[in-house]
């Protein structure tokens, strides 16, 4: 046996375009959501019409689940799919991420056999320590600070039904967490304001939701009352009181957030024709009330399903760059 | 950023054919049924062949257990795959189905994004729940109270080696559950007979094996010695003695379900060349003795391929309807 | 209804090639390796073109993981998708490999549906019994005695970096245990020696890395002292001290292999230009020091990436056998 010295070196693939990570919101600007939310718009029509496109057979998404998500789950390797590629599905147990070795070890393994690489976990330093090391693009598929994906399926949910979002205003009512931080990225970015009413010691924390650009002077404002940050809102959203990892404090938060309720009451005095958003999975009866999210302006599931198409724009973006 | 209203309404996408499910064996028609059958022997035969047949490209599967299954897993994941398809493959832990969320809420949104879903779980309402919510089709893979692939995969099985089953006697020997209960709709419905025996207190509950049809006078006859089931039959047929969630009723069922095991003697007294099937995995010694599972009789390695053969059949035509 | 009898036999599938499976290193002939590393490199190139490369579009690959790894699942997983064909993972959980049915039957039934299979499991006699009655190719994907497409990798990457291993010494300093067993196996097969330093008690077993075809004499060579052991090697390999299985005797291996830390002075003694090889995860500070894995002769990642490569060449090899 004899075999020549075959002279590949282990480099970056030939043709790969520089690699772009999507760590925060304020990691694309703002010409680059123009595109992708057209984008998005172009490949959702395409699943409607049951018409292919297939611009990732041969890649591979490798995704990391720290914390269990069903629509997390579908929406990334169903959307994969949907695009010619293929997922490795990776638990904590399967990862080891940041148990058996270190973070920064498991980045360069697997941006060596993977093509793409989606995490849900929970400090967002640890996805940027993988991603310093990545030689591949890595998602937020959500971390304690930050979700931008689902800010982006939400903005794509809006402008499908009302047009542009730029000049309106977006209620944020409950939790200051990575759904608020991300909603005050976006704010800065696409020219929207965001009406913000949190209980008492779960604001915002404008340092973290700041990213490395800062937030936008105006882009936001607090309101003690959740009624007064709805009036006049185009757009009524919240999330549940208790995040995964927070499980511990169920009771506690129950009595803080129980003003938080978003009701037909805060819908009322909202804009007429305002949306009602919500990430799910949702608590009727908790965050919101039944006749709200199961009511007529709410576009919940809407939004469900363009997790997917936000999703394969992105996706087809950090892969393939922007396409014609 | 200026994007226009992008006019993609989120109804179900043009083309799709009107959703149906398949529940439990009477949902579908004795001439689906019989088309469906000449189907997976034509699917069967590329299978063998090596030849590519793959109509369900872009289409996900997504698959949902709260029972863990090797068969099931395997012969719908390699199925779908062997369409052209793909399959995202989700435990309880992953879907949370009815536990964070209520069942019709994971149905909008699975069904916003798959399309097509398999649910293996307890009870019969709770998949009957998931298909009123969901906008695609939903396959039982197994409930408490019915197990259509399966038997659908045994009277393949069955012509595949005798010819039709028509006006033939298939002998169910043992616990009076959820194949049994199938059984007895097939019956009905194909114009065969079962002969059925099963330990006092474990027979087979007419009401629920009715569904909305009804049982067909005849279509089965009960016999509290298991040889006399198995006199004339043309099939022998069997369980094991304790289902999954019935585990701590495993020693009281291990003495009431004695004198229901499979043995040489009844095959026997079953007609010349009858055959013996088992849905896996088997207990030999306990449900059959090993010369009989093992012996010339048993096609159960047929069986159990068949599963997924009859599957493709199954969700190529709740997909994309009856093929020329 | 009445279906014609099909006529299908449920036999191997036309056109399939002799079944072979690589449980061992030995499974190989030398002829066989040389094809298969040239492969592997025509394979990589592809990869690493972004060529597309599908020979196996339409084949299931069933993986059977009773112990977790990041590794293995990756780069079988995405090796499988870039050839074009689909993947299966089944968890100890999912498979319950010989435990609620004997592994025979599990090997019926998994090898009717897929058309490759991939297992890690604990003893080497589970995976030889599963392959006895498997219609279908079965890799050693980790076992207590051998790790062969580990090995494969390495010796890949030595290849890829310094030409023939033929005539060559491999350093193998720690434990005696899988990779050392396969290593042997390699020395014998391909031409090269291996230098072997195990604590006392942790020596390799010849009797089982022999195989059936033996050791050849004067392929390996014991050394009490691992500086010894280094002195002239081409290669310094070793492997973290407790291997999955062994968590128990975590403290005493701790104080048995403290002298076994492969190090500078180690690396020192060596070939100018020897390589260092890790199969990972790494405990830097236990079985190297980081200036090693962390430092110029460390090829680490390469061979990581390259397993892959290699598995790439044998499943395609496998299942389709010598490509022109």
């Amino acid at each position: 046996m004899n075999p020549v010295n075959f002279g590949i070196p282990s480099t970056i693939p030939k043709g790969a375009p520089p690699v772009r990570h999507y760590l925060q919101f304020s990691d694309l600007r703002a010409d680059e959501y123009a595109y992708l939310l057209e984008r998005a718009a172009f490949i959702k029509a395409k699943f409607k019409t049951f018409t292919r496109h297939q611009p990732l057979v041969d890649r591979t998404l490798a995704m990391i689940f720290e914390k269990a998500s069903t629509r997390t789950r579908v929406s990334f390797e169903a959307g994969m799919y949907q695009l010619g590629g293929s997922v490795v599905h990776l638990t904590t147990g399967d990862s080891q991420l940041g148990r058996s070795e270190p973070i920064e070890d498991s980045a360069r393994v697997i941006s060596r056999m993977a093509d793409l690489v989606m995490i849900r976990t929970y400090e967002q330093t640890k996805i940027e320590r993988f991603a310093e090391y990545s030689r591949v693009p890595v998602i937020n598929g959500l971390t304690n600070e930050f979700h931008p994906c689902q800010i982006l399926a939400d903005i794509f949910t809006f402008i499908e039904h009302r047009g542009p979002i730029q000049g309106k205003t977006v209620a944020w009512v409950g939790d200051g967490n990575n759904m608020a931080n991300t909603w005050l990225q976006a704010a800065t970015l696409l020219d929207f304001k965001v009406n913000v009413s949190t209980p008492s010691g779960y604001e915002v924390n404008e340092k973290i939701a700041s990213g490395p650009d800062g937030i936008r002077a105006g882009s936001y404002e607090n309101f003690s009352n959740p009624l007064d940050a709805c009036r006049g809102a185009d757009l009524v959203t919240t999330d549940v009181w208790t995040s995964m990892g927070y499980e511990a404090e169920n009771e506690v938060r129950k009595q803080a957030f129980a003003t938080w309720r978003v009701s037909s009451e805060m819908m009322a005095v909202a804009q007429p024709g305002a949306l009602f958003m919500h990430c799910l999975p949702a608590h009727r009866g908790e965050e919101v009330d039944a006749e709200v999210i199961d009511g007529p302006q709410s576009v919940v599931w809407d939004e469900a399903e363009n997790r997917m198409h936000v999703q394969k724009a992105l996706m087809e973006y950090l892969l393939l760059g922007r396409q014609a």
